[in-house]
């Protein structure tokens, strides 16, 4: 078998990739070590920044986007009860659209023309700075792809970058000592729009996936078990960290799913070793706080695409070679702001009550500054470039 | 003896709330325990924001200021050799007025009308929740004031906040692992604004006095000696730290002086106890790095001054009782700049490769986001309120 270009992972950094290819008549295949059902199943974000939109619209898939997706103007902020909002439209005239990551990948699963394999065992990439090809069994049988270029969009434990040698990356890390503790409800959601609270008891989120189905946060220590967490203590701990007006509007019910995410900001640097391109996490993690997460695979996504495609359309080498560089700069302006809003939002002990005192006057410095609200507002509804 | 406020300490703080209330026929005492050429030797900040101006104006000192001090309408930042300029008139339409806290206080000290007593000894405060009086020896002599206030203006190491019971402060402190070596020197500034400077081996900062006196500082690990630095070792070591271009324009000579300042940010709360109100360093102590201490000092006895004014002219205590949280208001957020200021351009080896990353992010925002520079302009040009 042979391809183009080999995509490693089937979310929605691989399949936005392998979509923009087919549109441009470059041949792909995407390899998945699970099923689609498994992939359609992980619960992930749900907020778009404007650029993330576009590219589904370049993408094709954005007719559900548009008919189902929330568009939110602004998100509020609330510290110790005390709350401000980030108004995105006024501030600087753009907005977010919420949407889930599920859904996303979805749309893209369904518009998918190109081959994608599921189930592929024991992935393994070989002869990067050669002859490259990609190897994998399935349902007992190994197969053999060789390719041109191979993009790793499979995650941060994916095969892609630990097949890079050590020596050839660089990496760098901040693991927080807390996760999210999150449940999913088919309730209506608290507020129109995400509600980021800071409490002493800890961090606190009010997101939504739809109209009907909602998904709230609170912070755990790392060492936390899920099954320590029946509802009614979610829901407890959660209204203690809310606002009154905010905790007595709650609807609470049954959840539909319930888990514990640590929080972690990691960089592998650079992206490309000889014909592996690293895109979306597995190059990188950002901390939920910022949301921006997908947005970064699409980002990431959406810079190869375009230097795979003047590379089969031109056979220049320039974008293919930039795409590193210039995916690292958006990448740490982003990894800055997500490190920067939980470092705000959360709580911290061992930055003592300085540090808390700091946060506070962070807050309060947010609440009273135009400019401040609208540095916020660019990067969290997305930076150009 | 008696008066209406004892004021303890003869910098800049004491000397401008002495003067307001000289200017309003309030009875005041200052007491120093040094001379007043101890106090005019210190050497000190220089950078005064629009309201520090303003109250120089407000108090009938600030003749020689205008005459001689240089308006700076922007400053530049530096990391790793790249530079931007943040343009203060552009982002917030204000500017800044370098001229040496030195000579804000001779300035004072030329226009005091009311008394004075320097070389005070064995300065103690008493009965701060009563009929309060203020003790010291002078020449072996003991004195006594009887007053209604006393304005604690001595500093960190004064005598007035360690008047206050531990238990009725609270303190909130962080110490940084480094100091500014600083040197004085009789050449004129490398550049016509102040250059604050990132670089690997650490922070440095081109500043300047007066358009023939200099001033650079170098940050140094904490228990660094000031005997192991030469002039010229000072001189390689800043060039190091600076882009080639400012290295090469760099004028030096024989230091004038020379020395090292720990780095610290403090707060001490509330402002009052009894009788007693707190301001300036007394209360609260910035790193240098945001040129916030003078100023802060400056707005805190400001409105101290104001509730005083208020009290005599009106009987009014709501100035007074207001005093502690409205002061502390601004103070937090000139800690909160003022932190931001040295996280970003000092280099912190315990933060990791990460951490050095996340600082070359904010920098990189800076360079490319407008208002991430207005917000930086107008934190150092100084909040509203």
């Amino acid at each position: 078998m042979r391809t183009k270009v080999a995509i490693i992972g089937a979310g929605p950094a691989g399949l936005m990739l392998g979509r923009l290819l087919d549109l441009n008549g470059i041949d792909n295949v995407i390899l998945e070590r699970k099923s689609a059902d498994y992939v359609l199943g992980r619960i992930r974000a749900g907020v778009l920044e404007q650029g993330s939109v576009d590219l589904m619209e370049r993408a094709q898939v954005s007719r559900r986007l548009h008919a189902e997706g929330l568009v939110h103007h602004g998100t509020d902020l609330s510290f110790d009860g005390d709350r401000v909002r980030i108004d995105f439209t006024d501030l600087v005239g753009r907005h977010v659209m919420v949407y889930g990551q599920t859904e996303v990948t979805r749309d893209l699963m369904d518009a998918r023309t190109g081959q994608t394999i599921y189930e592929a065992d024991d992935v393994a990439l070989h002869d990067l700075d050669g002859k490259s090809w990609v190897s994998w069994t399935k349902d007992g049988v190994s197969h053999r792809l060789d390719c041109d270029y191979i993009a790793g969009c499979d995650g941060y434990h994916g095969v892609s970058r630990a097949s890079v040698p050590a020596a050839a990356l660089a990496t760098f890390e901040r693991v927080y000592p807390f996760g999210w503790l999150g449940i999913l409800v088919d309730r209506p959601p608290v507020a129109h729009e995400l509600i980021y609270a800071h409490h002493e008891r800890g961090f606190a989120l009010c997101s939504q996936r739809s109209p009907t189905r909602s998904r709230y946060y609170v912070q755990v220590p790392t060492d936390e078990k899920v099954e320590a967490w029946s509802d009614d203590r979610f829901w407890d701990e959660l209204r203690r960290r809310l606002n009154a007006e905010t905790a007595e509007a709650l609807q609470t019910g049954p959840s539909i799913e319930k888990s514990i995410a640590p929080l972690r900001s990691f960089v592998a640097e650079p992206l490309r070793f000889g014909s592996l391109f690293l895109a979306g996490d597995a190059a990188h993690i950002v901390p939920p706080t910022g949301a921006k997460g997908l947005n970064l695979a699409m980002s990431d996504v959406a810079m190869l695409a375009d230097a795979l495609i003047e590379f089969y359309d031109e056979r220049s080498n320039a974008g293919l070679d930039f795409y590193s560089a210039k995916a690292l700069q958006r990448i740490w302006k982003a990894e800055r702001f997500s490190w920067w809003m939980t470092s705000l939002m959360h709580t911290f002990p061992e930055n003592g009550a300085f540090g808390r005192r700091i946060q506070r006057a962070e807050f309060d410095y947010l609440a009273s500054s135009r400019v401040a609200q609208q540095s916020l507002a660019e990067n969290y509804t997305g930076l150009p470039g």
